[in-house]
């Protein structure tokens, strides 16, 4: 019996020690994921353009929550989101797309897209990824869930040169989405914006405009998603089309060929960064101004002069200021407008290539790249003073996750 | 040694059952909580005003993910977000602030913000819930991480009709937060507006302006953060303050005493929910139609007839839709306003005390509260065809977490 005691007390032990061992072995693993949660709406991401990596930033609370490699040539590259912001796409510069998750930081899918790409959008519905690629000319259309292929939508034209009437494929640049699940896009080589419906499984072709301006570079939609404007290399308008409608691409004067002009340094980005309520301000083609239209009926205001050729010009949410990104000479500058006084009013030097100006979605703070610098910078818009650093491998693009509620963005 | 051999094989036996068993309840709750991830940046939650409890929806899915209960006297209730959504805020009438982390479904922290409260707001940085409060008179500041009380503002007045200058509580309503880190309100008791510095750890109110117009019910601030405008019930006229310049609080024409007046069933919500970019729609009082304004200057335009008298007016995020909650006679419809012609084009009878349509962030899909009909219904907003139902006891306010990025909301 004694014996029989001590077999029983022993097997009692062994029982508490291998329950103790697990769930000292579980327990932290726990309460480390418990500690590593985050909501979504507010998270960063942000380019590694040499490294082909992206960095995950909680704007929230400035803080670093990790790296993701492996991504491709991401010398060229944009980010979608998901609507519930849980995913990222990266989508690079060979129209390679990445998913990732970002709630456990992880690469979960990975496609060839392509093979030059320049954009992409999540449609209205968010069932699909969307790319305009160079090389092939195409919309294509990819399952948001699976990155399958759903369809391509090839951008041919017939050059007026080409005696034989042969069609060729031309660049597509300047892809949104659109109220009514429509996407809407510029062919570059075809002078042409064409409307494809996303909510009809064939995603028909419903709209094409032909001869609207010439080589569209570019193009953003107005935040509320009704106008649709296409900036053109070779012409002196923007052209114009109202969504509500889809009757014609109205010309609107750009103004692009007065004063002096200065070396294009690199095609400016349109993409809806800079429409404040009444007022629409771009970056102008080899001019030392922003541009600024009154957007009640597009006409060209005062172009304010700036400390160089604008890259990005990006409005604050509030639309009080204006932050444009110099590239070229002095663009290492950052110019801060003041919408009031149609001024510039500060003009930051953040450090080397500094680029990509980027605000949290209240505007409170500023994001921006020092792509040889080798850091992210935050500053506080209101003071601007500098409130954090992130170390960061020759950073680029900053895409805020609020983008997913955003047309065109 | 034979009994030996047998003791040892049972300890082995036990011990391979206790890790199984252990196996078997960790690896479930693992797996489930894996597949149980969700982004946060477009969820929905929707008050149970009868039970104090709350439904988390994922609208991105159109998904149910749970209930949590325990939330106290919802009869009026706000819910407000995180600048990250991860926490929604739930506000009782009874001012008990309730804070939900949106990723677990639990409820984390519960206080006491008052006796009787209308309202509350996160400030723009994020650090601070403040409640609008009925009882006590009062704007009150709480921590966001832990709803510690950080200030409490009394909204004193002295009333002109007491001789010893003795100073009344006002209810507080229409709070808003305003870019510049501002918290904006209106007393109800003392027609007057006040305006604090919430980014200075003092608050203190930098400006009051007296006699703006006869008992303030609600107000709203614009998308952009400039404009505060506040609705009156005893005057005909609203105020305007534009927070660039805080100078003055303008009237503006509310042509609430023109046309044949009705009962007023219910006091109108302003809550921002009705700015296109160059048009204000918003709920009159006594009257069956919705009030149109220009923008640009706030000018009155003719207004919309409806069914009945509005509650809310709630513009689509496209702008090209009016979703208008009627109360009292006709209370089950829903008008829909199309924005390009001002008038109903279609009218939903959802069922029972429908109420409250909310759309989701890119506006595909509106989400609407049958009070007594026990169910949220969800519409998409191009066919108006019913997409899903989800049974709600007495569902009322419906709440979008991309309402963490809006002023005022």
């Amino acid at each position: 019996m004694e014996r029989k005691t001590v077999v029983r007390a022993r097997i009692f032990r062994f029982a508490v020690k291998v329950v103790l061992i697990l769930l000292a072995l579980s327990l932290p693993l726990q309460s480390s994921a418990d500690e590593r949660r985050w909501g979504t709406a507010s998270l960063v991401v942000v380019i590694e353009r040499q490294a082909g990596s992206v960095l995950i930033i909680d704007s929230s609370r400035h803080e670093l929550l990790g790296r993701i490699s492996g991504l491709g040539n991401l010398t060229h590259a944009v980010v979608k989101f998901s609507p519930d912001a849980r995913y990222a796409y990266v989508i690079g510069r060979e129209a390679q797309v990445s998913k990732i998750d970002l709630l456990t930081l992880k690469l979960v899918k990975q496609v060839d897209g392509g093979k030059l790409g320049i954009g992409g959008v999540i449609s209205q519905d968010g069932k699909y990824v969307v790319l305009s690629n160079y090389v092939p000319g195409e919309v294509r259309i990819l399952d948001a869930d699976t990155l399958e292929l759903v369809k391509s939508i090839p951008a041919l034209y017939t050059d007026a040169s080409e005696k034989d009437g042969k069609e060729l494929p031309s660049r597509v640049v300047g892809l949104v989405d659109a109220p009514g699940n429509l996407l809407i896009f510029s062919l570059m080589d075809a002078n042409s914006i064409w409307v494809v419906d996303a909510g009809n499984k064939e995603f028909p072709v419903i709209r094409k405009f032909p001869d609207v301006g010439k080589m569209p570079y570019d193009a953003l939609i107005s935040p509320d998603g009704r106008y649709y404007l296409a900036g053109f290399l070779d012409s002196n308008w923007m052209g114009l089309l109202d969504t509500w409608r889809l009757e014609r691409v109205a010309p609107i004067l750009a103004e692009q060929g007065k004063g002096p002009e200065v070396p294009l340094w690199k095609i400016p980005h349109l993409k809806g960064w800079a429409l404040t309520g009444r007022l629409a301000f771009l970056p102008a083609l080899k001019r030392e101004v922003a541009l600024v239209y009154a957007t009640l009926d597009w006409t060209p205001l005062a172009p304010v002069p700036i400390s160089g050729t604008a890259l990005y010009t990006v409005v604050r949410p509030d639309g009080r200021q204006v932050w444009v990104d110099i590239i070229g000479k002095n663009g290492d500058l950052i110019d801060v407008i003041d919408v009031d006084s149609m001024k510039v009013v500060k003009t930051l030097n953040p450090g080397p290539g500094a680029t990509h100006p980027q605000f949290t979605p209240k505007g409170e703070a500023a994001y921006i790249s020092l792509m040889d610098g080798g850091k992210v910078v935050v500053y506080d818009t209101a003071t601007f003073q500098l409130l954090k650093e992130f170390p960061a491998d020759h950073p680029s693009g900053i895409f805020f996750a609020n983008r997913a509620h955003k047309f065109g963005m």
